[in-house]
């Protein structure tokens, strides 16, 4: 884990890992955790029923189709909420770099509990 | 005010803005907002001691200075999480460009109430 009071350097940190849909928590703030994950392909359909959630790209491109509404589209520098409840499948078609906001204990896949991407907390 | 389903491009805000220590809100998740501020110089000494506050320079370089403590170092990519209750003061030898994430409502000089540099609540 992390010191808490600790300069954090966003490459440092990703290049510790190399598997996708595995979120890993490199900062706190409050309740809530700064992640950053590695993402290629589609992730399942899922919605956080309690939280909205926020997507920034620091790196390559990320679809988010979103239920019912037209696709968020990002590229570096880009960055999405996903509001509370709004079901959605984040998809990437290039290796895509990622930092997300998300109160502790969030599960990556949401209320998608079938789910075989479902993440254990990690601290790196 | 920025519409809340919408794709933000960082850049794209930084450049509808030059004035400095002014933060401009550009995005909110749950109660947090994401702020996007210009800094150069020295900003004033403040605390704040209901949240932590969260700081990654997008551009640039900023020294946080922290009362008893190691000055925090940060360059582009760095991010650092100020701890409620710590005395800090952000200073810039360069223009920087920095993103914030703290609660809506908070000051932005925090308990230094006779501070010239506060600012009031903006979204772009």
């Amino acid at each position: 884990m992390a010191a808490p009071d600790t300069v954090v350097n966003l490459d440092e940190k990703f290049a510790l890992f190399s598997d996708r849909w595995a979120p890993k928590t490199v900062g706190q703030l409050n309740d809530l955790q700064v992640k950053l994950v590695r993402t290629l392909g589609e992730f399942d359909w899922h919605t956080h029923e309690d939280t909205d959630e926020f997507f920034l790209v620091v790196r390559g491109r990320l679809t988010i189709e979103l239920r019912g509404r037209a696709d968020a589209v990002l590229g570096p520098g880009d960055f999405f909420v996903v509001a509370r409840g709004l079901e959605h499948r984040p998809v990437a078609t290039e290796e895509c770099e990622l930092l997300l906001l998300e109160p502790a204990g969030t599960v990556n896949t949401g209320d998608a509990t079938d789910s075989t991407l479902t993440a254990t907390e990690e601290w790196i």
